[in-house]
Order: structure tokens, then C-alpha cells, then sequence
């Protein structure tokens, strides 16, 4: 059994919510930490308007999360909060968690990894946009994944103007959205929130959404309770009750998509990140959203579409997701194709013990607590107090992990990440950090300063 | 028993739903007919843009009422419409409607009646707008309820805009309704749909919504079906038991409005037309929409509420309502002070056997079928078909009836037409017609042409 020496120095790529909460956690260790981020803010995603071009947050983007299930553990959001917070509250929420911890002495504003070079004997040697190379003994990769904008791939030309929803910013800008027929591809927040927003009557728009696959629609609140307020009891029913309950009672809740025209949802309820949408409902139900199959091919103006209809579109908004991307790796290295990567509790990478990931999950219904416990694990690892199973039985766990989580659901990029936030957190806490406690005492920490594995 | 020799010469005025409906009704008895429109179309209200300035649509509208509770009786709604039909879709469906029973031949258009004449002995001269004086034996008033705007009187001066919902048509007209602070008074249906459309945060506005009393939210979709489709039941159920029901599940569906911060309503659920919103929780609970009680005064362009807060507004929107008004009447000889008319069943006014109204009632859940009812009364009484019970025994009904439908809710102009459909319909038709054509044909029609009674 070895303890370590000397900390082992640590770098993170970013500085949104996954990196920031793992360099609290590391803070908490005392363990030496640099944090490059390539912008000049912290907050990622929910920095709008983010000059390093990595945020997807419209003008009108609240939190599809409630805040009683967005509060990190170890910083309670503001009571006076509203109960879906707008981005510019989450920003201001960052901002005073990177306060209260001293987060940003930490971080190299400006400066993000362009270039992250493994060691064959292990550790690091990282290029960044200074054009300075420093070597780190542990790389936490919290990039983010809602950066790098997908496009669906369909055959034909388009000559009117295209748009992902990525850099929707509002129903001026960069496109203005008035007087125009507007086709919104994909059935994701993203989708039912820039449809629903340019689909008012009041703009004079058409606007259609086209669709593959359906989606349940999940209101934001159910009798006057932020939806995911339903949840809290979860830990304490069995997981097979709960789903049961929950998927009959939703499912009679939240109607049939296939009555507003949308496809019948591949899965039940539980089994895949539906859509947030209150409104998009009522604006199909009142013929403000028209809505369309999947789009067959593009000839100049006009859409054609799966079921033989089609459409003139000034405007395509592919609301399509996005892809995860590692810049700074070479992809023989490593890369995510279609979005698939085994991670050992969606943190380790097998066989890679220098290297960690954190926030590279569809948490339901909760990312932000949900990278705070992941953070807690990469703390505790560097600290050298915890230690994940040998790698065979990590590749195990990630298959049954995928099975779990991702049996029922469709194969497809959206949902390759999926995780039951509360079924992850409850597991980690109770099972995996003591258990990796007990092989960290036993086997010795895996990671060590100046360690070249 | 007189059975009248020649039919009695009738004039509608207004060919919005209620005079169009009533025309067709007289159609069907041969009962000769002239309809004086102000403006140069059909549809009141439900022609958007509306010249004679009688229409309170905006761009954006739909209607409240799903398309299977707006449906007349005797002219099905077409199927492809959405469950709730944009008000282009209403117009186009009353412009059917009036081609269908040839109703157009029948009104003068550019010609409403500027003033109305009772003769002491029975009968009317109307003086309308082409300068001429014509002499009818029956009036039937259907001129709406939804043109003369309300407003509140605040004390203190205001120096900002004001607007009445009445006037608002969209984002940019007759206001640009961006980057700006904007009070809505008011909590119905154009309270709510204003303070939502305005309060996007795409707009940059600042909104609040000041209200005196509270309401029950009521969504347009429950379990996924229009909510008014539940009401189909109900009158074989027994009122006392449905409104208990429903009662206690509608508001623990709805949820307590007090958690978005606004007044508890003063009444159950059911006991007052409630504010028809999907949008407005989420923007009160995502705070885009202030929640503000009553106004105590204005001060230049600072709003005071009678919490002791205050506000800078640019723009004030009164959604107040609007006053029951006929012009064409002398006010000495009738009108609805505070929109308060004793009519008997809605439609006969004690001891002005000449004199009908149509459209008087905020008919709950739906207005079209209770206009298409109220024409089915008023047309057979028109024929000598139904006669109703003597002066007494109206104004004992009427008492009876105020009790019925507002006994339990608040004493405001907003209430005093409260009307519920199912049962009123059921009643007219199981009870009230049979016993008036037996009054008919025991004591002869009420009204004779020619008749001065």
C-alpha cells in the first residue's frame, strides 16, 4: 500500500460547470490545480453570448430543470430564485459559486488546451493557445459537449438560409425571423423551444417541425409543482416499481404525442431525455406548428418530405444536438464517434488512469448536482482516496452500465449518454466511493505524482 | 289562442356570431329579417382588424374554446381544424357559415343602427347610419359585449403609453413592445395572452402583471385532450356532485396560484370563468413575469402597488375588460350600469315584449352553441312559438337564476353575465321551450306584427 508524496499535479480543460466543480473538489483536497479555459469567463454553456463561441444559450433560455433539483449540494441556489431560472440567474449562480470557492485564481483565462499530448509512460504534456507547452501527472477533460453543432445529412441542395440552433440567438438575430416560412428540424429542447418562440402568429411566420423519431412531451409543471420536484422520493422505491408508476401516470399526463401529428415515441416515458415543453403542445394543437416527418431531400426552396408532402422554406433551424468533441486529441488517440465513449461511471476511461472526465452525461433530470458528484470521485481519486476496479471489470460495469440506462432506449447519438441521476448519485455514494476507498487502502492509489504507469 | 296573421318585421343588429346566428334561426321560421352592420363584414369580435373598430383580436389569437365545444349545432366545424382554430380560421368559419344559409342577402352593411326609437304602444324606429328612419315590429340587439373598452380609475396621473388590450395587435402595433417596462392590469384571457407574448426574453422587456383579485389558471390541454372536452358528461351527471368533482381535481391540477405570487382566487374553481393559460405559471415561475397586486396610484411614470413596491413603466396595458354598451339606446331608457341587465334567460328584457338580446353572457365553456341556442328561443318566439312566462314570474327567474350562476363568485362587472353552458342549454331545451310553446298556444304569441302592445 502506497500514499502518495507529493499531490499530483492536475490540469482541467474548462471552466462550465463540470470544471469548475472539480477544481472546488480538488481545492477541497488541497491538491495544485490549473484550470484552461479558452474564453475570457467562466460558465461555458451558460455564459450567453460566450466569446469563445462554445455556448448554445439563446436570448430566452431558462433552465429546463427546476432549481430545487439544480442546486449543487454544496451551494444552495438563491431562495428568491424563480423556479426555472433564466441564463443570465445561472450565469450570476456560477459566478458566486467561482466566488465563494476562489475558483478563479485557478484558471488561465484566454488560454484553452489546444493540444494534449499523453506520455507512453503516462502523464502529460499540454500546448496552449499561449504557445507554452507545461506537463500535468492528470488531465480532467470538462470541455463540455454542447458545443460542437451536429447536422443531419440529407441529400440534395438547400439555397435558402440554414441555421443550427446553436447559434440561435433570438427572432432578429442572426436571421431574421419574421414574415418567413421557418422549418425547425429535430424534436429536442432546442427544437420545441426555437419553434415554439418563432411560431407566435403575431410574427407572420409559417413554421413547420420535422421530426424521425417522437418524443414525449414533458410539461414543466404538473399540478402546479416544478415537474421534476416528483422525483425527490425516488432513492427509496424500488427502481422497476417506480418506472412502472411513473411511466403509466406521465404517459396518461402528458397525452399521446401522436395526436398533435408528432410520431409515436419509440420508448416509454422514462426510457430517454424527453422534451421539456409547455408550450409546443398547444402551439401544434392550434396549427401555429405544422408538423412534418423526416425530411426526404432538399431542392432549392423546397423541403421533401418522408410521408410525399412537401414545403417552400426560407429558413432551415437544425435543432439536430450536438457532437462530442476532443480538439486537443489526437482522434487516433482517442474521440467519441457517433457520440459513443466507454466510460467507467461515465468518468474513467479504461486503461487511461492519468485521465478523467467530467459532465459527459445526459443526466435526467439534472446535470448540475450530477457533475458534483462526479467531481467528488475525481477529487477523491487524485487525493489518492479513491481507486476504480481493475480495467476488466470496469469494461464489464460500463456494458451492464449501457444496458441499464441505455437498454430501452433508441440507438442513436441524442442518447448515448443517458444517465437516471438519482439512481448514479445514490450508487456512487453508497456503493462505488466506498468501495474504491477500500481498493485505494489495499491496492494503493492508481494515480501518483511523476507517475509513468 | 291568435296565431299571428302576417310575421312581425324584426331588425338584428350586429352580424357578428350572435346576429348572425339569430338571422339564421329567423330564416328557418321564413321570418323576414334586416341585419344593420356597422362595418363592411361579418364576425364582430372574430373579424381581426375589424374597420368598425369592434374587433379585440390580436394577431397572435386563438380561440379559448376548443374547436368540439365551438362547433355550432346546426354547421359541424370543419374536422382539419386544430383544436384551437386561430381567429383567421374562426372568421373563415363564420364567412361559411353565412354562405351556407344565405345570410349575407339579409344584412345592410356600412349601415348599423345609430339610434333606436321605442314606441310608447310597441315597435321601434331605427335611425341608421345611411341617414334614414325604417319601423320594425321586433329588435333583437346582438351589437356584443366585447368593443367598449373598461378602465380601472387609478388615482394619479400617468405620464408613460397606455394601451387597452382591446387595441393591442401585436409586438410592434400599436406599440414596439421591446426593450421596454411594461405593467398588464388585469388576470383574464388578455392579461394572460398579453403579459406571455410581451414577456419573452427575447424581447428584452421588463413585465409585470398587477392583479386585485386572483384566479384559477385553467391549462388548454389536461392528460393531452382539450380540457373542455371532459365537460361532455356533464349534464347527466348532477351539478351538485360534478362541481365538487371537478372542483377539487381541477385545483390540484391547476395548482394554488398563490405559488407564482399571485392573490388566492376568492372562489372554487368552477364558480368563475377562470383565466384560460398554458404559458402564464411558466412565466411567472421562470420570472419573466412579475407578479404585482393591485395598483394604489400612479406618479409620473412610477406605477405604486398597494404592497408598498413601486415600479418604472413605460407602457401600460389595461386587460380591464369591457362595458356592456348600446349606444343606440338612451340611457333613460336602457343600458347596464357597472354591466349589470336583468334579462330573462339572457334574452327578454320584464315588459318589453319587442326587444331581444343575444350574446349577453360569458357563457362558460363555450359562446358559440349558447348564441346558436338563444336564436333557436329567440326565433320561436319571433314564430309565436314560445312565449315566456308572465312579467312576475321573468323577474323571479331572473333572481333565481343570478343566484344559480353567481351566487358564489365575486361581485364584479367581469362576473355579472356568468352562464353555464351544459346546464343552461339542457334547460332551454328540455323545459323552457316546451312550456313557452304551451304558453304560446294557451295565451297566444307575446308578439303581434304591427303590434303596439
Amino acid at each position: 500500500m502506497t500514499v502518495p508524496s507529493s499531490p499530483v499535479s492536475t490540469a482541467i480543460i474548462g471552466a462550465g460547470i463540470a470544471g469548475l466543480t472539480a477544481g472546488k473538489m480538488l481545492g477541497d483536497y488541497g491538491i495544485p490545480y490549473t484550470c484552461f479555459e479558452s474564453s475570457d469567463r467562466i460558465g461555458g454553456n451558460w455564459a450567453f453570448g460566450n466569446p469563445n463561441g462554445h455556448s448554445s444559450a439563446y436570448r430566452s433560455l431558462h433552465i429546463d430543470t427546476s432549481k430545487y433539483r439544480l442546486s449543487f449540494q454544496d451551494f444552495p441556489i438563491p431562495e428568491h430564485y424563480p423556479d426555472f431560472p433564466h441564463h443570465s440567474q445561472i450565469k450570476a449562480y456560477l459566478d458566486d459559486y467561482a466566488d465563494a470557492f476562489d475558483l478563479l485564481d485557478n484558471i488561465e483565462f484566454g488560454n484553452g488546451v489546444v493540444h494534449a499530448e499523453h506520455h507512453d509512460g503516462g502523464g502529460w504534456t499540454l500546448r496552449t493557445q499561449d504557445g507554452t507547452a507545461r506537463d500535468f501527472d492528470f488531465l480532467v477533460v470538462a470541455n463540455g459537449h454542447h458545443w460542437d453543432p451536429r447536422y443531419p445529412e440529407f441529400p440534395g441542395e438547400f439555397t435558402g438560409q440554414t441555421l443550427h440552433s446553436h447559434h440561435y440567438i433570438d427572432l432578429f438575430d442572426p436571421i431574421d425571423m419574421r414574415d418567413a416560412r421557418i422549418l425547425v428540424v429535430g424534436i429536442g429542447n432546442s427544437a420545441a423551444d426555437i419553434a415554439v418562440e418563432v411560431s407566435s402568429r403575431a410574427l407572420r411566420n409559417t413554421v413547420y417541425l420535422s421530426t424521425r423519431t417522437g418524443s414525449w412531451i414533458v410539461p414543466k409543471y404538473m399540478a402546479g409543482k416544478p415537474v421534476d420536484k416528483y422525483g425527490g422520493a425516488l432513492p427509496f422505491v424500488p427502481r422497476r416499481v417506480f418506472r412502472t408508476l411513473v411511466n403509466n401516470f406521465a404517459e396518461f399526463l402528458a397525452g399521446n404525442p401522436e395526436q398533435w401529428g408528432l410520431p409515436k415515441p419509440p420508448h416509454r416515458f422514462l426510457d430517454a431525455h424527453g422534451t421539456q415543453s409547455v408550450e409546443l403542445p398547444l402551439r401544434l394543437g392550434s396549427g401555429d406548428v405544422i408538423p412534418k416527418p423526416n425530411v426526404e431531400r432538399l431542392d432549392g426552396s423546397t423541403v421533401h418530405f418522408a410521408d410525399g408532402t412537401e414545403a417552400e422554406i426560407d429558413v432551415i433551424v437544425y435543432a439536430t444536438g450536438y457532437n462530442i468533441s476532443f480538439p486537443f486529441f489526437d482522434p487516433a488517440f482517442l474521440s467519441a464517434p457517433d457520440n459513443r465513449i466507454r466510460l467507467y461511471k461515465r468518468i474513467f476511461a479504461p486503461g487511461m488512469p492519468d485521465l478523467a472526465f467530467s459532465g459527459f452525461a445526459q443526466s435526467v433530470p439534472t446535470l448540475f448536482p450530477f457533475v458534483e458528484c462526479q467531481a467528488k470521485v475525481i477529487a477523491a481519486y487524485a487525493a489518492g482516496e479513491y481507486r476504480p476496479p481493475s480495467e476488466a471489470a470496469m469494461e464489464e460495469t460500463i456494458t451492464a452500465d449501457e444496458q441499464l440506462y441505455l437498454g430501452h432506449v433508441l440507438d442513436r447519438p441524442r442518447h448515448t449518454q443517458q444517465v437516471e441521476f438519482y439512481h448514479y448519485e445514490r450508487q456512487m455514494r453508497v456503493e462505488e466511493l466506498p468501495l474504491g476507498r477500500e481498493r485505494a487502502q489495499v491496492e494503493g492509489p492508481a494515480l501518483h505524482a511523476g507517475s509513468r504507469v
